[in-house]
């Protein structure tokens, strides 16, 4: 019982975080999100930097099992690195609203120049990595691939940061398109029309 | 006296903001940034949207003058659009300690679903309105200029966002080489080398 209080009170400060930011968030709005006392909150943490580096660990969980997701989405690299990039289209409705969870926490915590700030860059990094061996399988070297999986993140959090500014869903599907482009020119292997030798049920693009 | 003391709150005001965010920016730390009473303080304004509002009016003053300064400092829209790019190599360090001024406040501002959220969003309207107007310069269609706009703007809002998350200079100016590429890919000028016939000589771009 204990441990479901403590998700419950994780999840929705994750919630509150992404919402309205960090700094805006208080002990008595995220109390009030989960319907539990102060008291038993403060049984499960003592401060705010307690539930933050808990958002934070929660959201490494997440996105290992996110990227364990995309890894079996597609039997390539090139299908793989399009679920990253469909993830925009997948989430577009929040991230109009709220920007996105990684992208915007690294911004706050790097402006209050918070201790747990190179924790939340913990997440950039997971995706570097895992963009950069997307890159690395199909042919690049590591230094190269780490470029190409930079200028992907670069990409995703530019259109994060507009589609929140612009609220135009056109915008996000035609970004996405041109990066979908972008990563099919990265990729020495067969263009998707002729790709009927190499089946790849689990994963059809989409155009 | 007064109209000195007034624009001095809404600099450190600016300063302030981009520095530590919105939020966590209260009456009693701009009073002491600019050195005055409280008494002070709330002759002039009353409160802090009062003054947000005022910070924000004075970035699209600034951003007109910068947007004018570039008209200037390149006779073809190419070097136009590369005083766009190098502004971020120009504004590095202030980039990598606290984001974008724009893209970071427009962020927070969004988040916090703050009345003068759209008063925010006019910075990017001046900048994507003067870049279009270059892509159409460079003889592309209206609607065409403007997704190149946007693209641009995605690139320097990405780029602000992972500088600051990563502070690797070398990550910023790989991708503003790469930016300054894909500038020249839209522009239908002659190649920099062959540019002796039309020299440029106020706007020297970098490699």
């Amino acid at each position: 019982m204990h441990a479901d209080t403590r998700q419950q009170i994780v999840a929705a400060a994750d919630a509150l975080i992404h919402r309205q930011g960090y700094a805006p968030t208080s002990f008595a709005h995220i109390a009030e999100s989960v319907g539990i006392s102060r008291g038993n909150f403060w049984h499960h943490f003592k401060s705010k930097d307690e539930i933050l580096d808990a958002v934070i660990a929660a959201r490494v969980e997440a996105t290992r099992a996110l990227l364990a997701r995309w890894e079996a989405c597609s039997q390539t690299p090139r299908g793989r690195l399009r679920c990253f990039v469909q993830m925009l289209l997948d989430h577009r409705d929040a991230i109009e609203r709220h920007g996105c969870p990684v992208g915007t926490l690294a911004t706050e915590l790097g402006k209050l120049a918070h201790p747990l700030r190179p924790r939340s860059g913990e997440l950039f990094a997971l995706f570097r990595a895992w963009l950069r061996r997307q890159f690395q399988a199909l042919g690049h070297a590591a230094a190269q691939a780490d470029a190409l999986a930079l200028h992907l993140l670069v990409r995703s959090q530019g259109v994060a940061v507009l589609a929140q500014a612009l609220k135009d869903p056109a915008f996000v599907r035609r970004e996405v398109r041109d990066a979908m482009a972008w990563i099919d020119a990265q990729a020495p292997e067969p263009p998707p029309r002729a790709r009927s030798r190499t089946p790849d049920r689990r994963n059809r693009p989409q155009r």
